[in-house]
């Protein structure tokens, strides 16, 4: 789809918070998301300042309007982010419940750049067995059993 | 390969973990971070109390961690999973530089206990134009750009 002139300028304030981002000691990448036509939150790559190697901008963008919104379903949500979002990012986007992203530069551009999206998403596209890092696997049945004990679980709130 | 009694030990208390967090109102998921044999961070999944879509417990474990251990680069830690992790979840490893992963419960006894992790496997394998999410592009140039500055940027840290 083509953007229009609201997308745009979301955009661009996702691109501009990658730029100054940057210039603050994070990462190139920003995200903004947007509800209703409201900005509700924007934020950039932290991962070296904050030592969190998960606070890339299209989660910190999340947990940021979740944290506003006061609920951990943003189904009602658009995200803009100044590059297509890493595995991590796209299952957070998915698990926030939003439904449409906007996206600048993508994962070939990140991978000139020096950044493992492309990678990552190879990664995940393999069986568990033929992955670079190992996976072992054990205690199935104790595993399960706290599964099978969420089923019957009273007063959940499934998510 | 098979597990040793230390990883079964460390398993254990990732399962114990997801028990605990569950009667504590959180979801029924638990992880533990072990660096040289010593437990560095203990959690479970937070996302409906703490209202943050992104808190899986491997994601809480990781940031907790890293925030004890004042870096973003988990590579000499191995991560023990209550559950195999979900694709956020395993891209927030990768991203630490966790090189092993110790999970007992998979994907597919999470999604029979109504959680989306299979499902968002599937819908990451898929090009962006075929996923349920809307993924639309634009401003191409400009979010080159950033990456572009960040190539030539003086004193950044490449992660």
């Amino acid at each position: 789809m083509k953007l229009n002139g609201e997308d745009r300028k979301f955009l661009e304030l996702a691109i501009g918070a990658a730029e100054e981002n940057m210039r603050a000691g994070g990462g190139p990448f920003g995200a903004v998301i947007v509800r209703h036509g409201q900005v509700v939150s924007r934020a950039g790559n932290r991962v070296v300042p904050e030592h969190d190697p998960t606070a890339h901008a299209e989660v910190q963008a999340i947990r940021l309007a979740a944290e506003a919104l006061v609920t951990h379903d943003l189904s009602d949500c658009v995200i803009f982010a100044s590059c297509e979002p890493c595995p991590m990012c796209l299952g957070a986007i998915y698990w926030a419940g939003i439904r449409r992203i906007v996206y600048a530069s993508d994962r070939y551009r990140a991978a000139a750049a020096g950044f493992d999206d492309e990678r990552i998403y190879a990664e995940l596209a393999l069986a568990n067995s033929e992955r670079s890092i190992v996976m072992d696997r054990g205690l199935e049945k104790e595993g399960d059993s706290v599964l099978r004990m969420w089923e019957e679980f009273p007063g959940k709130i499934q998510y």
